[in-house]
């Protein structure tokens, strides 16, 4: 149903805006034209320009911004059960490796996948996600690692908002792993491989930002950096897989490139902060990863607060570290593990999850802002991290259509 | 509608039974009726006898028994939110216990709480374990700790049924916590409340087991004792919370007893699998708790292996420690944290689920069990403890009705 205006009423509002926490507003309202949200405040307040509009009484409900994903591999072929599975009868990396098993067992599934094989098997997980009151996705290539395959998951990612109701933000992630056929032959691939496929696909314009990831087992941050410089060339923000296993600076590099965001973090000491801090880049927390890995190391939640570092929180699904499709699971695991607070992973999945997009037309509920909305049957914001494997979704408004 | 006789097909079968694992059954095909399961096989062997049965073709899907939660507290007042971002927010259990938090407010919020309130709030947790193909949920009193509130919560258990289509066992857990009340007298609470709350509700014919709180924080293995006697003249089964922080010896107490159960055992050492394995009790696994109240030490899945103590997996879905409404995530998280395998976790929603409370004609499919089946988007059993925060299920069958 169209909302061409709309005064929905009766709601606690988490505007994710403002003074108090998360922006609530008792006993609110909220305008929307399709232009976007006009006004939001207290009842009492409602400005006499919306009195035409047509009501609707949310029942008491709380309402959000709707949430966004901002960091996924969700567009992949195959998964990894039979790799989790072995590992846990024992098996060890080398046995899996042996097996097919490891990120080339999806680089090899995605690459004999067809694009719309590719759609078909990422929809259940765009619907499950929408499921929960996401209105964008980031979703990133890099299981092609060649260039037709890295063309056709950022291809078929940009088609799924003309399937589901939902907007997709394309991430190119060939320096994602080196592919068997350029062992110990990085430099190599990025030259042959990488950047050819980031130019053809910006060619294309099927890329919003670029990403890599910087350890030991994929690139320097050298190596990082050469793809890097393409994308400034060619206008593109960039983005950085940084510091998950270990401390190789990547994150500051990224910063000096002006990175939208770097991801995971660690292992990131503080003059990473400092260097993301001046930035204005936000760090992605993403214990999806860091659960399933069994990792015991935290990033460095207080160092982020210290430096006023913007914490986002997403579910880096993908079918191998993090085969997790829920982003209020996210939430959940970003405060029970990290120690966030349920506001940190609210914003993380909101306004800050929008700025790690470049997003500033949404994320908040504002004037001026998306009508992007998300009503929840809950009382308080904190409920929706406090319980896990439970959504409270009540009803999902995007761009004004519920 | 109702399946007076049907024959479904073009199925894998993880039945859960025989010597294959995951008792799987390639090709496999499924003949019910109104009585239950007839018969299940390879299609090529479908008997004769069903070629008259409406056949239900299940598009070669996964199928496996219907899911069975053994062991949650879904019937309670209020919620916890406020507590879990106090501690996150720095507060200590000294802060958290002055500012009504515990488990007191969960006591104080359940008391306050009509029948009607009781069953209004449950149903949003009973809907969400049914949509994960649960067919019987376990439910425990435990939250009222006076005779009045205790009865309520069981009465409110058991008219969830009528409400939906799932199927509820009750178990009396007045030895849950002593009450404020109380303090420091808990075997008075045992004799004025607890045990004559035991009477009442067995009375009445609210009580399907006896369950008690063996820990510091709680009783003693000597006052489980004496009410686990109670439930001994009364003819009720006993199972028990034992071992979680500290090893008291409650396991064997319990299994002294001949207990059905014991649950969550982080603690319990090789003495106590021994006298489990005597016993025949199974051992109920709950890694929700151990994830929320971030524990270390994980219960002794080797030594349970050792001496073939049947593993089950539940949510321990409670508003304290385990605030978790899904059982595929207690799968998961089995498998992350406790390291069992996903045939394991899956014997442990179905098989030994239904055997830790104590039912024989469910948790496998198998001639003579009830026709109560899950039909899953999945191609392998694996998959469904591998991937998390996502719910593949395609049907539920409960009793043949789909
Ligand atoms: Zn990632
Ligand atoms: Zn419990």
């Amino acid at each position: 149903m169209r909302q061409a205006n709309a005064l929905f009423t009766n709601c606690r509002a988490a505007t994710m805006a403002g003074e108090a926490p998360y922006g609530l507003i008792e006993d609110a309202a909220i305008a929307v034209t399709p232009d976007g949200i006009l006004w939001t405040g207290p009842s009492p307040d409602i400005p006499a320009a919306t009195a035409a509009f047509p009501r609707h009484d949310l029942g008491g409900r709380l309402v959000t911004p709707a949430l966004i994903d901002c960091h996924t591999h969700l567009v992949h072929g195959g998964n990894r059960a039979n790799e989790f599975e072995m590992r846990l009868h024992g098996a060890s990396y080398e046995e899996v490796a042996r097996a097919g098993g490891g990120i080339v067992s999806t680089v090899r599934a995605t690459r004999d996948a067809t694009e719309d094989e590719l759609i078909a098997s990422a929809l259940p997980r765009v619907d499950a996600l929408i499921a929960e009151g996401v209105s964008v996705i980031e979703i990133k290539s890099g299981y092609g690692l060649d260039i037709d395959t890295e063309l056709r998951m950022l291809r078929a990612a940009r088609r799924l908002p003309a399937l589901r109701p939902v907007e997709v933000r394309t991430t190119f992630l060939g320096a994602h792993a080196v592919p068997p056929d350029y062992k110990d032959r990085a430099d190599a691939y990025l030259d042959e491989v990488c950047i050819p496929a980031l130019k053809a696909a910006h060619e294309e314009g099927l890329v919003d930002a670029v990403d890599g990831f910087s350890e030991g087992i994929a690139f320097s941050p050298a190596q990082i950096a050469r793809v890097f410089d393409v994308a400034k060339a060619l206008g593109l923000p960039v983005k950085l897989h940084a510091e998950q296993l270990s401390n190789l600076g990547g994150a500051a590099i990224a910063a000096g490139y002006g990175a939208l965001s770097a991801d995971h973090l660690e292992y990131l000491d503080e003059d990473g902060v400092r260097a993301m801090a001046e930035a204005k880049s936000v760090a992605v927390i993403l214990p999806g990863a860091f659960y399933t890995l069994r990792e015991t190391q935290a990033p460095p939640i207080a160092l982020f607060r210290k430096h006023n570092v913007p914490m986002a929180v997403a579910t880096d699904l993908n079918p191998g570290s993090s085969p997790m499709n829920s982003l209020l699971l996210a939430m959940n695991m970003a405060c029970t593990l990290f120690r966030m607070t349920p506001e940190e992973a609210l914003s993380g999945v909101t306004c800050n999850a929008a700025r790690a997009l470049g997003l500033s037309d949404r994320g908040t509920i504002a004037p001026g802002q998306r009508a992007d909305l998300a009503i929840w049957d809950v009382e308080h914001p904190a409920e929706l991290a406090y319980r896990f494997g439970f959504n409270p979704l009540h009803q999902r408004i995007i761009g004004g259509w519920t």
